[in-house]
């Protein structure tokens, strides 16, 4: 990390992590997150979702978008970008778990399996470890049908305070 | 992994990784890509953008939509999500390193400092391995104005055959 960067996260953890001065205090901001807590999200993504989001990140790879070139390839159809399943995990974990205010610290993702375009895909977020402000969570992503996984990974993140 | 996510990657390389057998036909397949190798896409993400992408993927954190919200936190203002700048880098390997019709294996990231919406961030990506069809690379966002990094980590992505 440069030294810009560190200065910057060390400016998140001076806000955001409670001190051992404070730990009374933060049992009772961070008090409703327990390991092995749990929370999902599912949602199908459709082509116009694809698309709109291929045009804003300017991932326009044919495999999304391009149907002719899609089946040339192994999956035959087009799928869903990678990225945008990991939407789906983010979003578990900034509207539940830990809720509106989280801040990403770090995410590791695998990607197994393709999602298609029109199908339903679940993202779970599960607590693995509360230290501090800081939630460890495993990330997965299923196929609501089959429950077969797509994408596994865990994610660090910053707890928003409970006011 | 289970069974079924096994299955499937095994597939994905049965068509992907080039075999021991082939590998004459390989160095031509991926000839034109070497370690060291660099590309780069910038992008400003506007407040449009980031609202867009917080309907398509529910990831409706006051923190990236709501001025109000933001001001309350230490960033002060609304940042762009995590996720949107690793479209960003998923742009770059989808578009230019190693290309149209790339897939993603794995993508670890760690985000350092915030991005925030309508100033321009600028992701980079460098091949660190090739190892027969699968290649490893570098990711890293930048805040373009000033080179502060914003987010870092490495990517792992099959290469798409030359044709």
């Amino acid at each position: 990390m440069n030294a810009s960067g560190f200065n910057a996260i060390s400016k998140l953890f001076s806000e955001y992590v409670v001190t051992r001065q404070c730990m009374k205090c933060a049992s009772r901001r961070y008090s409703s997150l327990s390991v092995g807590d749990k929370a999902a999200l599912s949602k199908t993504f459709t082509k116009d979702d694809v698309e709109t989001f291929a045009k804003i990140s300017m991932d326009n790879n044919p495999l999304h978008t391009d149907p002719d070139f899609a089946k040339t390839t192994i999956f035959g159809k087009c799928i869903v970008h990678g990225v945008l399943i990991n939407g789906l995990i983010s979003a578990v974990c900034s509207t539940k778990l830990p809720g509106p205010g989280a801040v990403y610290i770090s995410q590791e993702m695998k990607f197994l399996a393709p999602a298609f375009v029109d199908e339903s895909i679940t993202a779970e977020v599960e607590v693995l470890e509360i230290r501090k402000s800081i939630m460890k969570c495993s990330t997965t992503a299923i196929r609501t049908g089959n429950k077969e996984v797509l994408v596994k990974g865990e994610a660090k993140l910053l707890i928003p305070k409970v006011t």
